[in-house]
């Protein structure tokens, strides 16, 4: 191992994930603007994702009577409204032929090109994916849209914009009050996004605790 | 929407974002340096998760009669044995009372104190984590494996350090090769990390495709 407390040329991602924290107490007198919020969200469209499906959306939520509502079915924690909105993470539901499909003809469309390994690619996802229950996909769906999550909290950090990843609410209601079992979607997370009430959040100032590094790596050299 | 073509300032991440790509072909006289590889791994350690939980660890294998089987159990993908090193994300198997409890005594420790709330917090997870079923269990920590996964692709284009992000391996064979059921893991994904061979790599000169915006995001105003 290589002494981490050097400097990093540029130290950048490190210090990010250091600044960050799951904030406890928004100020909602401070509003994120809407580039910042572009940006996060646009780390999650960019993320990698298995075979590149994207099998998650992100659900922008401002409506303050929405959020309330959201807020209800989530430990009533007040960041949901404290926030400048509120990212929902949703993860398709299944894997369909046609969701598949239209992946494999937007890369065509894109590339410009039709490539022999890649329509046999497409078909081997075919063969595989569709047969499967529904909840094998939805579950291998959700992992996915966990690295865009992931990447929208760094995005966030990056910003200098204050988030509180939470899976501490109920997603069968918060699929109801956003519809998205009708889309084929199912909510995994959410991710308030705002400004840090300083001087009222009891985790501002405490030390962020991570297992060292001997219980987190092994080398196997 | 805002125009995301403007610059931003620093326009850090989504650069990386669209720098990186899942390598297709890596060199294998190109070594990563050992720093690098640290730093890669630190940003899974820091990254976020449930509860800070961490219920995840990162196998760091350099060793390359190890990689040849990981290899041989990986759909024979070649970047396994021509990268540096295969960093394999091995989650929990099962949340168990001894883990929760490490976790908040590490915390107690590091920042000094007990506190009634994060101990009545600690007695809701106990309650809840585990007696449920260990696959529930193991599904929740692969999740999170997922967020410092992701943290690690986009630490390795931070580093300029090229990656493949894998889901394609058997992880029952994994598992049996480094014995990490033994350890109470099991492995969810690998990430080969390496430097491509721009040559003669299929992938490198495509174009990345993504679902546009008006796919990808829904506006709740």
């Amino acid at each position: 191992m290589s002494d981490l407390s050097q400097p990093q040329n540029p130290p950048v991602l490190l210090d990010k994930l250091q600044w960050r924290y799951a904030t406890k107490k928004m100020d909602p007198a401070k509003t994120v603007p809407q580039d910042k919020i572009d940006r996060i969200v646009e780390a999650a469209r960019l993320a990698p994702t298995s075979s590149g499906l994207q099998p998650f959306e992100v659900i922008v939520v401002k409506n303050p009577a929405v959020r309330a509502q959201i807020q209800a079915i989530a430990w009533n924690q007040a960041q949901v409204t404290e926030s400048t909105c509120v990212l929902v993470f949703a993860a398709w539901d299944n894997y369909t032929a046609e969701r598949i499909n239209h992946m494999f003809d937007l890369t065509n469309q894109q590339r410009g090109f039709t490539n022999e390994g890649w329509e046999a690619y497409r078909q081997k996802l075919l063969a595989m994916y569709p047969p499967r229950p529904a909840e094998v996909n939805f579950e291998h769906a959700a992992r996915q849209a966990y690295i865009g999550f992931g990447a929208s909290v760094i995005a966030a950090a990056f910003e200098e914009v204050d988030a509180t990843p939470m899976e501490g609410f109920d997603p069968a209601a918060l699929d109801d009050i956003l519809k998205l079992r009708e889309r084929g979607l199912r909510s995994v997370t959410i991710l308030p996004l705002g400004y840090r009430a300083a001087d009222s959040d009891w985790l501002v100032n405490l030390k962020k605790v991570r297992r060292p590094l001997d219980q987190f790596v092994i080398e196997v050299n």
